[in-house]
């Protein structure tokens, strides 16, 4: 078979990993493809000293890759959503096919750039956009066909992962190790996209529409933070049992569909619990083969270009395939997508893990107890830790079973005001992951 | 698209769960494939009641469901290489595709099978074959396609890794939780396959091939058991911050290809150490993705349905596309696969664990100490217990550096005729499997 002639838009971390793997690997690749993946354009603002692209046409202007008709599959590697979606949008409206590892761009605009593809009858390619070089969407979209899928949860940012490993296997604080993860390159200068979970969100919604065959929807996605949790909140959670992991959880429930990124108590026997520093996983629960796990690097060069490159391969046996006989851009046929909303966060129940400051006065736990219990919440374990002998104040620690978040959002309320209560009460949601 | 028909063969567990998966998520099945996969006919000895077949056509004859022209796919769950193997034959001859469970039948007659599909333009499919419901051979062959392989390492048999986990938990011994695992339907009543390694040989044979692109070559994969693995060992592997598993590791050298199952100690830190009971996990190590892990439940009736049903969706895929632009059945395409050697078992190195018992008298440890060093073994850790007061014997368990089987086989001769050492010398390999 002829070969098929890649372009790739972007020469940074990724697009130079991708010119490398898929010249380094080219002899191997082309055993499985049954046809050389050769690179024969390139568009990029400046040369990458990473990757050696002489020898192949390099354009500075990126639109002239779109451009090129010898160029049969363009590789998007720019980032952003700005000019990214535009190249991508021009490369669809020329017959291209598409491969991408922009995970903003499509949980944001995904809809829009599936209906272009389908329209003209092109692949856009994106298992790079979650999960770096796990094979996560392969094995959602096609290893878990035969499933009904009740839910996916995934440790799917690298850089909130490292920080709360590091904050539990040193005792430090959030501020401390964040520092320490800019300084090795593992975080941003501005790390808001990673710490604040919107990085996360962004693979939650792929996740979620493959998952479950629903339109992306990223704006109703529930997104919060790591960057209140204490160093102390990690050292009691890991004395109840418990790891803290940042987590996005995507559920199918009779009501609607869970879509949420944030702190989350996992069970140290769990096998997800104990994926640590850069490392991503992503469990996924479903009905026929009940829990599997996939896991790996989430971030870097080579690991990314190992989805891209991959997908290169799959769009290359695409071509000889009738369009509708593909493999679903979401999973499922775009006439057959679901409506099931999106649940507000306050409509979700989950069992949460409670760190209450109160004055050391007595009756001061009666009166939370009963508080919790007026609200229909259950105590499963509780700790009470010794009083702080400076201010006289002292940690109630506890977890309890699940509950609506609005339930716990009034029994808080209530909690707070009481003139035993020291400031607010620090509360991390809490998942059992069974399996 | 019009339906896929498909012919199941078999109606023992897997048989019958892959029946019920395809009834039961029949309308998701349909919105992922884009058309209805119906059985249309089931061949079975006898009925099954976990499966509910009125409104299907049954026959008696298995060999009717393969004659069947209205069959497109037919599903091969009898087991065994007899019958099977003649099935599968005659359904390639008829221009039928195959989707197999049946590990022993493709890892002992694979090649010949592969070869006859691709000289009729059929597709063979095995996901099944290889841990279950975890969709690794995909994950390999085509969510690792950009990537030279180095090794391959997974706990593949479910039985064996009950029956090591319950050891280690409750301090038992192996036979005594091998009758519990036999009780439990965990554990055939002639329990050979799974604890003497055949069965992970099988799939470890298949998973060399797809990861490496080789021919399979199940008659040179070396199996040892984990009958000989007592209490003790088990415990003190912990003691050194080890667990024992009964793994498959295939790994690519210069010198050719390890393919091997044996008792392995992995330290605890590591994510595959920590998967228990009966579930399975793989771990691939690629040049540019780095470590993978894919976890699951490695057999049962619909965890091995969900891969059954997942291959049938994929062969539907493949009915519009051009035969050469398939994925290649052991991943690369049959005329370059590699004639790379499997290595015999004494040309392998790894680092061991030992236990000696020696009665106790001085200098024992010293003549121990010169044999390893003189046939260049170094010891990593040492680990010296009590003295057995009622026999006078001491056991002494050390790691050791890597050094290659067959040096460590010479040096066990020279230790196991000494005077002061008892008996044979337990020796268990050990694997890094950094990542």
């Amino acid at each position: 078979m002829k070969p098929v002639n890649v372009g790739i838009v972007g020469l940074g971390t990724v697009g130079s990993g991708t010119f490398n793997v898929l010249t380094r690997n080219a002899e191997d690749i082309t055993r499985r493809a049954g046809r050389a993946i050769q690179v024969t354009h390139v568009g990029a603002r400046r040369d990458n000293p990473a990757a050696d692209t002489s020898g192949v046409k390099v354009s500075r202007d990126v639109a002239d890759v779109v451009a090129d008709p010898n160029v049969d599959v363009i590789v998007e590697l720019i980032g952003g959503t700005t000019l990214a979606k535009d190249l991508v949008l021009a490369a669809i409206a020329s017959g291209k096919h598409v491969v991408t590892a922009n995970k903003a761009l499509i949980a944001e605009y995904g809809n829009e750039i599936f209906a272009a593809a389908e329209a003209k009858g092109v692949n856009v390619a994106f298992e790079a956009a979650v999960a770096g070089g796990i094979p996560i969407i392969k094995a959602i979209r096609e290893g878990l066909s035969a499933n009904q899928i009740q839910w996916v949860a995934g440790i799917i940012n690298g850089t909130g992962n490292f920080i709360l490993t590091e904050m539990k296997e040193k005792g430090r604080d959030f501020a401390d190790v964040l520092a320490e993860a800019q300084a090795l390159g593992y975080a941003e200068a501005d790390p808001t996209f990673d710490v604040e979970g919107i990085d996360a969100a962004h693979k939650l919604t792929i996740l979620a529409s493959v998952a479950f065959g629903i339109p992306l929807q990223f704006d109703k996605a529930y997104t919060e933070g790591i960057s209140k949790i204490t160093a102390e909140d990690v050292s009691y959670a890991d004395e109840l049992g418990y790891s803290i992991k940042h987590l996005g959880m995507t559920r199918k429930t009779d009501a609607g569909i869970e879509l949420r990124v944030h702190p989350t108590l996992i069970h140290k026997s769990r096998l997800i619990a104990n994926v640590n520093g850069v490392m991503n996983a992503v469990m996924a629960m479903s009905d026929a083969v009940g829990p599997t796990l996939y896991y790996g690097p989430g971030a870097g060069a080579e690991p990314t270009a190992s989805s891209v490159v991959a997908d290169i391969v799959d769009v290359a046996r695409t071509l000889t395939t009738d369009p509708d006989n593909r493999v679903p851009h979401l999973a499922f046929n775009p006439n057959s997508l679901s409506d099931t909303p999106i649940l507000p966060i306050d409509q979700i129940g989950t069992a949460y893990y409670l760190r209450i400051t109160a004055k050391d006065t007595p009756g001061v736990m009666a009166k939370v107890a009963t508080i919790l219990s007026d609200s229909g919440i259950n105590i499963e374990s509780l700790l009470q830790k010794e009083v702080d002998v400076a201010n006289g104040q002292v940690p109630i620690i506890m977890i309890t079973r699940q509950v609506k978040e609005q339930s716990m959002n009034v029994a808080l309320e209530k909690i707070e005001i009481q003139e035993e209560v020291v400031g607010s009460v620090m509360r991390i949601r809490l998942e059992q992951l069974d399996g």
